[in-house]
């Protein structure tokens, strides 16, 4: 009948297969990423199959040599897509049977497409987890190594963006250096899912769920959260106003319009990729709320945002390693910043040593910083005497506290300031970076 | 000083420039999407120049005609790019230095590099918003005609997926019709900030705010949203469990292992795109979150957002358009499906028609309900003596409440199921396609 | 049969109702908020029943003067909610039974819940729209206030966070209170949306779409973002390195620890609000992402969003408002962050206006910038002898380029920092101010 | 100068302090959640003050008393805040102050609020992280159990939501169960976090990183997107049209409107609440998006993001165990449900175990499906000589195909549908539960 034919409401397109439903539907273009992924999955299934009975162990030789040969023109370039190849699970699978004949169709057998999907991402994932994890330990192990050398430089530390009391340079740069860890505890979960050594418990769960892929997107939108913070604090160090740091030409460029200026484009690039990571995020999430269980073709997206996030994080870790490894800072400047009421929580110590309640001792403190502003002087500049009319615990040896090494160096508690706070700190970071190193090397997958 | 030059902290780069930074920077591998759109924004501002006496009238044709032939050249394909053509503005520039010689380096004058890429921005989206709203008006045009065609086909309505009353297919129909409605209402807006008749009025604000991106992206957002829900129920409709509609062929794929199905691949993408392209607008507004004002590097996140968007949601108007189109209905099933059950309110109708208040007339339907399920029967099996143990205001014409045709038309209020009431909304829609057509075409974009 | 009863798989519950359920499901401690709409959406209702014939003129006066007594006890905070009340709608319509008796039970004869829900919602809305939209206008109305009164104060523009070049103070303060302009646009929309003057066109999607929520937190999500800018603006220019500006106390705290510090909280928690706006918009469209059609319980959501961002816009708006209108701005310090190589554009345009390409001229003030690095001297004290080993085109008149007055009068063209310009934005954005002032009050709600 | 008083810009305050901003800073409202937190973390501080020797052993004396009064107070209901208490920790050491004088000023000698904020922020995080694991146990419990007494159920197995093959119930039951699992993983990380065993590496990194907030947003977003997929089978599942399972009257609502309806609104709510937690999780990530390091105020959002998302898990995990312990399952539709064609996979492995390869026993069964279709009739009536026409293979033995119970039983590998499978499953999870059960309860906090 005409109403169900089809033809009566005009679509553009009558025929056996929209041409751009095709495309709609096709992967191919990005799921290219997998090849070598879908050959060393495929090579250990047919191995599976062999155990089993369903492959004699010629058969299985024959299509062990048949995926080499493929991955052989995948490396080579020489690989060539035919356009009915849906994605890369349907174009391995039609090479090899041009190159073996029909043993080809023996591989997949009593295995879905969703399995081959799902298995190969996250085959490709441990590879890229293990690429991204050794070039954030590079950025570490270059921050670590810059708070080493420098440890002798002071500058302000703040809160609310306000001078709060004198700290370390290096305490900042570990403080980034320590932001940097959530991969090691992440790559740990995904390795432990990724390794293979365990099975998953369900068969509906196991092509159904993409825990794994949400979970890497949410790491790397931590990560990214972390150095956007990261780069928004030295693109404000590098301002004219602040001063204490300056971009290497290599990671700056220039204005078409005005000859004076050089832009912190790779930091403000840094903190721009903040959101285009967790908008992948948000977006998997999206998708996957409310989806009826086991496979859905909704599930297909999980892959772009994977490679796309992926490339992100790999460019983005590498240039904030350049960075941070060929900035300069100025040190006068750092040095100058400091200013005598960065020590007034100093001055409310010096009164708790004397025996003064600290809510007693911090508003005496604020006290004098209120005197200094009112008769236009530094807060070190007020005269003993002066001090006194706030408490008479002020003595002589108050002139000690202004002092910015000194205070400092009471931070000595673990994660302080202090230098040899400092110098733990860089330890515990070494302890890591050697234990990264020491750790087995992924196994060549699947092999 | 050592410590100072960048080599000790051993960054895997020292030069002049970083080739990761460069790649990271360059935008050339996207933006090339907008070479019309730059040489049209070009070819104005020349003519601006010319006008403010910056350019001689005879250096403004050689511009315009310099540009003429870069465009050409973009049109054929031979335009070759430079490894160090930053990003398509530079690429044109120096392109139009090697035509036309050092004319060309007045064009720019006065104009930065941000105010550029802001207008071909806008250039490049006026023509893509007016190719989506032709696709999406194709769309409804043809969600229309069908149920023009098959307005007396009735079949249940749902609330929480629970059946609840008849209705007419159509205005299943009709309803997905006026969920694509928004782009009319906001390409009103963006049509307003992009047509250039009026100027912005401040030059902080017009290169720092990127708010018709952002709500492109947001009308993006909840378009998919819309067609996520049309998507979830056709592909509910389509189960085996529902069977009211059948996918065409050509927008089903098979199954890799299980021969005997048939899956909704296309419904389950545009559902899954929701996600993909929410996510984009998502990532934009973080990425503008606590943004100084004026230009920052991090703007030019915009541009792939924009541009995967505007080819996602493309994909997605056409292939609805083709699954709307060939999409056969079983006429017999939706009647099947049809219950006495569902005409409950009907019957409490009835009783407040013979002057009970609806609260009351409700309770005595629901226990006629309660009393045909202790009995076993359907609801319109109950006889008048049983009904009359639930109220005596019950009587012979009682019989005329079991008819579905009849429920569908007591709903004759606009925007009801009623014939009528689908057949006003009918003409609705296909006022406002006649209203879309007579509009004056968008101009040819600024020349 | 055991294994159906429930009872084996010992669900810490077992009865007619859990009452974690209940409280799961129940909407009165948020949607009581909605009781005026409620009442003035049933008062309109039982208008439209009388007019319908299915209540008589007695019977609506009683439900109307019931309502206005319903309407009564929740203004002055007599009415007293029952464990049982669901939501309003079960409150209010259970009170009024109580009120005048049976009648009540008409009250909603033909109109479902759903229907109840989404008007009340759409009549909440429009007074909040108006409430935001006047509290807006009040921050617009200061800053252009105070963009009048201090527009003879210049202080360095800037891009990536680099100093630019000069710019009116005013300028800035007018390109904040342009970015607020996204609510007049929109709420254009949600009039529209909301004036009931139109009818909806198909009552599925009545019920069923959310675009007036999901528009109005977009909307909130865009205006928050920009807020934020401003405030991420106004926190740089208030530190010790910028001190452009200081927060009036009565938005500022101190510390608990650091005697001397003064925090932007203020400006810190407008920025951070945008975070929790944002959450909400994807909340809701992620809940809305592939939900049938017509009305599921998971819309229910919409209420919570609305009225928890209805009152931080409401602070957020009211906070900003009273920080712009106290801020103290230091002119000093702005006057002394201006410096001559900010002046290196007008260079570049002194060389055009001698004849020189734009290119040329850039490349050529690029090169004095340089030298006057190399030698340590500011851009304006080179000599005209060093000049003209650059450019042969300086000539003694090049000395009236060192002028921060004359720079910015230089850009006069609309929207320009030019003292004309700025004059021009204020009276742009007085003339909104006085059409919005004119514009017809929104119609008393429905009466 | 007027211009600087703030009063020329008519703000609607003038005066000490902003009232609005008063309310827009205090936390109070919301943070009294964490009193108890507070209280353990100033016990356990005090008592580092005095082996510090800041406090004497009779001082802290005091100090544990007093704080052990101040919680009494809360526990019972008494403690009263004053007007100027901004958060739980000015109230309670306000609170303490006047229980025990002066010496409750040394309390937070070298200790800031932000400290304290993020510590008792951890210590609460503790207790709830516990509370929800304890919650999802049972939910997991509840669900093996079923899955144990069920097994024996068939019922179809939906990829697409297109029927596939027969699955047992219990196979649907327990990857519901395993899709809980990942809070099993995340409390470890939280837990890890959170039992300062460990201490943090760096005091700026300490206060200013919020990782175990969004860690543990993102774990209850991921959680919540898995209930909302069991959430969605579960409503489908309940449809007229799939009619498998039944839910609780204790879980379900009556339409307001249709008497015959039961909605599944407890599994609706569960659904929709995936976008509030995720919207909660994405506004916390925006709004720490390019923060200076350090504290900022921007990071009080992190609180309400915490106390609203642990409500949500809470109601969703008790409400959803109860809808699984309450289900009825309608076993006779469930096995009507299953249709010879589902078997068409196990007809291609027929041909397979006869030597065929996968990929044309594949395309033989698809004929046979097709035929079947054509004749109208079902797939297991086709004759043997009518199989034999697709492919010589079949012989009589085909007959045996047509066992569902035989289909499921093939599925021995682990993590199938087969029985031994499904028991291995259950028992894999009885082991984690007795795992969870086994471990040490977290100790008591801190004290």
């Amino acid at each position: 009948m005409a109403s169900e034919s089809g033809k009566l409401w005009g679509g553009r397109f009558v025929g056996a297969v929209d041409p751009i439903m095709e495309k709609f539907n096709a992967s191919i273009a990005y799921d290219r990423h997998l090849w070598e992924a879908d050959v060393q999955g495929s090579k250990a299934y047919s191995r599976g199959l062999e155990k089993a009975g369903l492959l004699t162990k010629a058969e299985m030789e024959q299509i062990l040599q048949g995926l080499d040969k493929v991955a052989e023109e995948w490396a080579q370039g020489t690989f060539k897509l035919n356009p009915s190849d849906e994605d890369i699970h349907t174009a391995n699978e039609r090479r090899l049977k041009e190159l073996i004949g029909e043993t080809a169709g023996k591989l997949h057998t009593g295995r879905s497409r969703n399995d081959q999907v799902v298995t190969d991402l996250r085959l490709w994932m441990r590879q890229t987890c293990s690429t991204l994890s050794t070039l954030l330990w590079e950025l570490i192990r270059t921050m670590v190594d810059r708070a080493e050398a420098e440890r002798d430089v002071l500058f302000p530390g703040y809160t609310h963006l306000q001078r709060a009391q004198p700290i370390r340079w290096s305490h900042w740069l570990l403080s980034g250096a320590i932001a940097g860890n959530p991969l090691g505890v992440d790559r740990e979960l995904l390795r432990a899912e990724l390794n293979f050594g365990a099975i998953t418990l369900n068969s509906m769960d196991a092509t159904s769920e993409r825990d794994f892929v949400a979970e890497f997107l949410f790491w790397a939108s931590l990560c990214m959260t972390h150095l956007s913070r990261m780069a928004e604090d030295l693109i404000l160090y590098g301002t004219k106003e602040f001063s204490f740091v300056q971009l290497s030409d290599a990671y700056s460029t220039g204005s078409s319009l005005m000859p004076q200026k050089k832009n912190p484009d790779s930091l403000e690039l840094i903190r721009s990729k903040a959101g285009r990571v967790f908008g992948r995020c948000a977006g998997l999430l999206m998708t996957l709320k409310g989806l009826p269980s086991t496979y859905n073709k909704d599930l297909q997206e999980d892959k772009e945002a994977v490679f796309e996030v992926s490339d992100t994080m790999s460019a983005v870790l590498q240039v904030a390693t350049g960075v941070i490894s060929t900035l300069q800072i100025h040190r006068e400047n750092m040095a100058q910043a400091l200013s005598p009421d960065m020590l007034a929580t100093d001055l409310a110590y010096y009164l708790v040593r004397k025996g003064m309640p600290f809510r007693q001792a911090h508003e005496a403190s604020g006290k004098a910083v209120f005197m200094a502003e009112t008769k236009g002087v530094a807060l070190n500049q007020l005269s003993l005497q002066e001090l006194q009319t706030i408490s008479p615990l002020f003595s002589g040896d108050v002139s000690r506290v202004w002092d910015y090494g000194h205070s400092v160096e009471q931070y000595g508690a673990l994660g302080g300031t202090a230098r040899s706070s400092v110098d733990w700190q860089i330890g515990q970071v070494r302890a890591l970076l050697r234990a990264q190193q020491a750790s087995t090397p992924l196994p060549p997958a699947l092999k």
